[in-house]
């Protein structure tokens, strides 16, 4: 079964807006993604039989922003758990990450609240780890977290031909794809193994296809990777860009379905069923596109697409960069960058009802025997 | 006794020269101090009982460069000491350090060598709280480490009318200053303390007056800390700056002697005492300044004053722009800030034998009972 959570503007509230408010509007869906994780995470944290010490890990944290809050729900309720308990948390991400702006947002030297400092025996760390390799000793983790992070694989197992996504692949190039997240999936999920302490919890919310076969900004209506896809290749017909460097233009990420993510967990011949690692539950859910809900009220098509572009920005504009061939000037191939997203912002305004980037995730708990 | 170390090629060699060399040489000299200090680190090794794993904090460590090499070395000692044994290296540093220089310098992303990758079951942390703070949680460190970093104060005690720095200082703005600087080394023990595990060790390298009176810049011929002013001074004079911004351009730093620093670890009524902290060995040490043990050989008084600046610049900039008034133009501020490092630049270039920013600093190795 599909959950859907609407956002509202309690779960807003706890964002507070910066400068411009560009940061708060760009990550308050994967905010949203994660609020909505708290009773899992709580959940499993009073499952925990805690001694000396609670650890808590978020993998794939960015600028840890988006966790910021449910983070400082998680150390309230540890802290009427056990009231003296040393609580580590420790973020992590690959080394080219922002750890300034990560430091900075964890220890409230940006706009957005945080909880460092308002309590004794809170230990923040910063990892520049990967969750494809181990980030902490083997035993030592209480809790891990990740959310909306391990679709990214560990490498691109080649190129889609017609398309920009695995979602949008087929025959030997989707194979590829699907073998390439089959087996970092057990990476990460062997690497969390070895870190967790007997009896340890793993809270894990990772963008995937759901039941009905729904992923990002395909819950029905137009398909958002499909409009990522018919952009690119306009840019191919008009000679914008050449067939080689669309063809480059492929995101390494792989959406698992619910048996993609429950099949190690399960199968009983698996290493990572064999490392004790069992699976206590898993449920997709969709998370309404903020902007696409926001724009419902105001009805500003221009302000929707000013706002959805950015989100969409964040993640894949590295990816097309990388596409373009490095024969072109720089300027050149900065300048195609932003033709692209501005014909997509046109997209949006002049149609802004087949636009919308709802999440779909699947939500996991996991146990280590 | 202080001891003289002369850097020598050999160990100049494990910097590798980045771009134009310029992060090197600035901080060369720092280099040379912390590999003077493996010896102590090695030997604190030694005495420690290791159970389940070993923690190591540097804190104050900055990018993390200059210390790079020594633990390198560490790490190859505990793995021959403990085959299998997890080890934790966690850095700390204030919330505005420069984190991702940090972390790309431990995990390999810059020219200099990095033991990072290199050895299994070895853990890189990174943590944004400042060594006046606790780092890390009580009774789970095994050896904490610093190096050049434990002078600067909390908090500037007030300003110092005729002078940049509390070594000119005199009357009751040097007591301001010699009492912040008892408090902020009782703090910073006390901190480190807690964190350590009984048998723990601290290593500690701070900046400091020897036995004959010298410190940084001041050990024979001119002082370096009186050029400083020297130039403040005829600033005020040709009206480039104000008394009060003068008067304002006071350094947050302390220089401990040898009886300041071992006074709370030998006092059996202070607090650092019953914490069980205890003064194993304490030595003064001199690590000529590698400028211009350079220039004896090169001879080139242009070249000198080129690579001088450059590191005293990364210390005091900050200190010297906060003090100028915030009514003049930003652009007006950066000007004479430039002003005040050609001027000195002509100077060092005029007279280079004049010049030298040698380093004295007291090496401490510390344990908990």
């Amino acid at each position: 079964m599909t959950k859907t959570t609407q956002p509202t503007s309690s779960q807003a509230d706890n964002v507070t807006m910066s400068g411009d408010g560009l940061y708060s509007l760009v990550t308050v869906g994967a905010k949203h993604v994660i609020d909505a994780a708290y009773p899992m995470v709580k959940a499993a944290l009073d499952s925990l039989n805690l001694d000396h010490n609670f650890t808590f890990l978020d993998t794939g944290c960015a600028d840890g922003g988006t966790s910021l809050a449910m983070v400082g729900k998680l150390i309230k309720a540890v802290r009427q758990k056990s009231a003296g308990l040393p609580i580590q948390i420790v973020y992590a991400d690959q080394p080219r990450n922002d750890y300034n702006a990560l430091v900075k947002t964890i220890h409230g030297l940006t706009p957005l609240d945080s909880y460092h400092g308002k309590h004794e025996n809170v230990f923040a760390l910063f990892s520049g780890t990967s969750f494809y390799q181990p980030i902490l000793p083997a035993g030592s983790l209480n809790l891990g977290f990740s959310a909306t992070a391990m679709h990214w694989l560990s490498r691109k197992p080649g190129n889609i031909s017609d398309h920009v996504h695995a979602v949008g692949a087929s025959g030997k190039e989707l194979a590829a794809f699907q073998e390439q997240g089959r087996r970092d999936w057990e990476t990460i999920l062997l690497n969390r193994s070895k870190e967790l302490k007997p009896g340890g919890k793993l809270v894990l919310v990772n963008f995937g296809k759901d039941e009905q076969g729904r992923y990002l900004g395909n819950t029905g209506g137009i398909n958002m990777f499909d409009t990522f896809n018919a952009i690119w290749q306009s840019f191919v017909n008009d000679k914008t860009i050449t067939q080689e460097e669309y063809v480059n233009m492929t995101l390494p990420q792989y959406y698992n379905t619910v048996e993609e993510f429950s099949a190690p967990l399960l199968d009983r011949n698996s290493a990572v069923f064999a490392s004790g690692l069992r699976l206590d539950s898993i449920e997709t859910r969709i998370v309404k596109c903020p902007f696409a809900e926001d724009y419902k009220e105001h009805g500003d098509a221009e302000k929707f697409s000013r706002e959805y572009i950015p989100t969409i920005r964040t993640w894949n504009e590295s990816t097309y960069f990388a596409g373009l061939s490095t024969e072109r000037p720089m300027q050149q191939r900065k300048a195609i960058i932003e033709n692209y997203y501005e014909t997509y912002k046109k997209m949006v305004a002049s149609k802004p009802k087949d636009h919308a980037m709802d999440y779909v995730h699947s939500y996991m708990t996991i146990s280590k025997i």
